[in-house]
């Protein structure tokens, strides 16, 4: 069985992202085929001190890929956050845990399941297939998990999910999860060497709601004052942003992981009604609102826009 | 875990539809929920010849649920083949083999596979959880199987698919599988209770390519000359279908299981444009093409039109 696939993460990876590609190529080899995990775009701060950490190496940077390859999508199942001309490929496998937005002419192979994390699922799927878990994947899934849950404090936080990260600390071996996680976080918090437009694409994912194209940022961080302090310049970025990209609408949410609270930035009225509408938020000063325990985009932000938009 | 779930197969269920249910039902059983497998129209003629051989009830017919009702998908999921007005409920879990047409608001349970029958797929469940397989279930499983691949005539079948059959009669114990199949399709193949309009939409379902609405009726038969004879009463079935459902197309095949080869009933120009540049066809007579040893609408006509109209 010589298959050869590429294992893609979404665009603007986040860490879930690119552990999963390595994780889903060591599964996919284990169970005898030829694949080739890539990434989609650079690497934010938290992958970079991680895969330093443990000493490993980052999938390939690739954008384009030869005409009627077959791929693998990881994290993500929509189309605006995948590969470009994803319509050219031959999507043989999605491993997710999103909401699902997704049109194919044939059937595929689909694994999702509404964990924390795609490295979750991709544990079930090495229990269920009896693979062996090596010490490096270990440390790779339990670095999704953390990520994506926050350090178990996100609401999309399962029981499952962290059952299956001590689990796997079995393996993995690492002394003090939390303290670990608060490195990661630290890592992601230095926003130093980015401009403000930088800083609302990190985390950056476009939304189709009713039509309405949203690009939704979110910025996680121990360091919510970075954010604020920049206010009219990130505010510059997203009027750019949304020019640009023609959106009808765009949202940038700092999110405070340690105290567990969200700060929007809206730009105009779209967004303002938005924000007013959708959460129960308190109106800060011009274009800031305070919208709560708002940490998860997946599991608080989106599905609330869905409503709004519905 | 008390979670009251229902089990749904597709409208105008077919055998794989309806045993699905049924064994999802155990499987969801076994894993400790609460769950109630239903359908949404009368059997066909195979499906009850099955169950009533096998002495197993059929799901409840039941087309609406409470507001807000857990649901669980199998053997299809797209909102146009399922529940009337599935917005309204919560779509917690999908176990398909077919091409992806869906949209959610949030994360869900999604288990898809290329294989030929959704039961192969709920197999492979059983197995990865380490459940038993009663001999009722393992029936009901080949049954899905048989049915979905004409006795492994289909395109769709894959070598899993036999292996998996094959597994299963260890438990099941069916003495004679062709025999069995052909029992089955000689059943469902004795339509002369039915109208004509009854026999386009008994295997039918309705599909998006591109915007453009178009229903799909095949009749998988023994006996094709079935349908050759009553042609015009079929034709007039079609023309009253397009327009009370509105529809820009509509297709119907008779598959002549036996020797595998596929004759399409065209009604105006908008169908006849869509055969002859969809397919390697010839024309019989008017409304009337052979389109070779077509059997499948999963695997060789929707594609195809999805090509067409692309």
């Amino acid at each position: 069985m010589k298959i050869n696939m590429y294992i893609i993460g979404h665009k603007n990876p986040d860490t879930d992202a690119i552990v999963c590609a390595l994780i889903a190529a060591d599964y996919f080899t284990q169970l005898g085929m030829e694949v080739t995990p890539i990434r989609l775009g650079e690497l934010n701060k938290e992958t970079e001190f991680i895969l330093k950490h443990l000493g490993i190496q980052a999938p390939e940077l690739k954008t384009e890929l030869e005409q009627d390859a077959k791929i693998c999508l990881v994290d993500h199942n929509e189309k605006s956050q995948s590969i470009d001309e994803l319509e050219k490929y031959q999507i043989e496998w999605i491993i997710d845990h999103h909401k699902f937005s997704l049109n194919t002419a044939t059937p595929l192979n689909i694994r999702a399941e509404s964990l924390a994390s795609t490295a979750s699922v991709l544990y079930k799927m090495y229990i269920e297939n009896d693979l062996e878990i090596s010490k490096k994947i270990a440390k790779l899934m339990i670095c999704g998990i953390l990520s994506d849950t926050l350090y178990f404090r996100s609401p999309t936080t399962t029981t499952i999910d962290k059952q299956i990260a001590l689990a796997l600390n079995e393996i993995a071996g690492f002394e003090d999860l939390e303290a670990f996680s608060l490195q990661m976080f630290d890592a992601k918090s230095d926003l130093s060497d980015f401009s403000a437009r930088e800083i609302v694409t990190l985390d950056y994912k476009p939304f189709e709601f009713n039509g309405k194209k949203v690009n939704i940022g979110v910025m996680e961080t121990t360091n919510p004052k970075f954010a604020l302090d920049i206010k009219s310049d990130i505010l510059e970025a997203m009027k750019q942003e949304k020019l640009e990209q023609g959106l009808d609408g765009i949202l940038f949410v700092a999110v405070d992981i340690l105290n567990e609270k969200g700060t929007a930035f809206t730009l105009d009225e779209f967004e303002i009604n938005m924000i007013e509408s959708a959460f129960d938020s308190k109106k800060l000063e011009d274009n800031l609102f305070d919208i709560g325990s708002v940490v998860s985009r997946k599991k608080q932000i989106v599905p609330k826009l869905e409503s709004y938009f519905a």
